[in-house]
């Protein structure tokens, strides 16, 4: 069942197969501030193969959350990737969550209530 | 290399393994006002198999985002299925991204800009 044709659960499970995927919150987290290069960005999430970096990258140019920009500078063609308005409006959605994580899962993180 | 051990992406990357899975979203939706029955949640979680959803709820048990009580009434033994206060944290940390959602990905969203 497409995710258009299953009932709106708040829009919620719509934006879990955007998000979903380890990779791709941790190279959300490396381009929150300025665009990146492919390097630099597989330097950023530790572990990820170029392959699988390269592939990320094109589930999230395709689900319009990041750009990839190409251009000449004197040394030749530069590509850069960077978060789309999309994209930070998704990365500042998040935010709760990740403090969610700090408050709950971090292992100085108080003990639950139950 | 375990959740723990990996650089803390802002707790974003500790969060996602938690909420990941897309029965565990529609579930945490489907408890989001009251406790409810397997048989009930089952109703609720179109394409779920009772043994998909048996596991899922044990680990959400297991990450204590989900409670399981058991109790007996005049009928017999009854079990509800209910959010922690953990559980309830994480509903409304997630309401942001199910609000972008909505903006984004529904099919009547605006065209983005970027």
């Amino acid at each position: 069942m497409s995710v258009r044709a299953r009932p709106p659960f708040g829009g919620l499970d719509a934006s879990m197969e955007v998000i979903s995927g380890k990779w791709k919150v941790l190279i959300r987290w490396a381009l929150r501030d300025d665009p990146q290069r492919f390097g630099a960005l597989k330097r950023q999430v530790p572990g990820v193969s170029e392959k699988v970096l390269a592939r990320q990258l094109r589930e999230l140019e395709q689900d319009r959350v990041v750009r990839r920009e190409a251009y000449d500078d004197r040394t030749g063609l530069r590509v850069e990737y960077s978060l789309t308005p999309r994209g930070i409006d998704l990365y500042q959605a998040l935010k709760p969550l990740g403090d969610w994580g700090r408050r709950h899962l971090a292992p100085d993180a108080a003990p639950d209530r139950g």
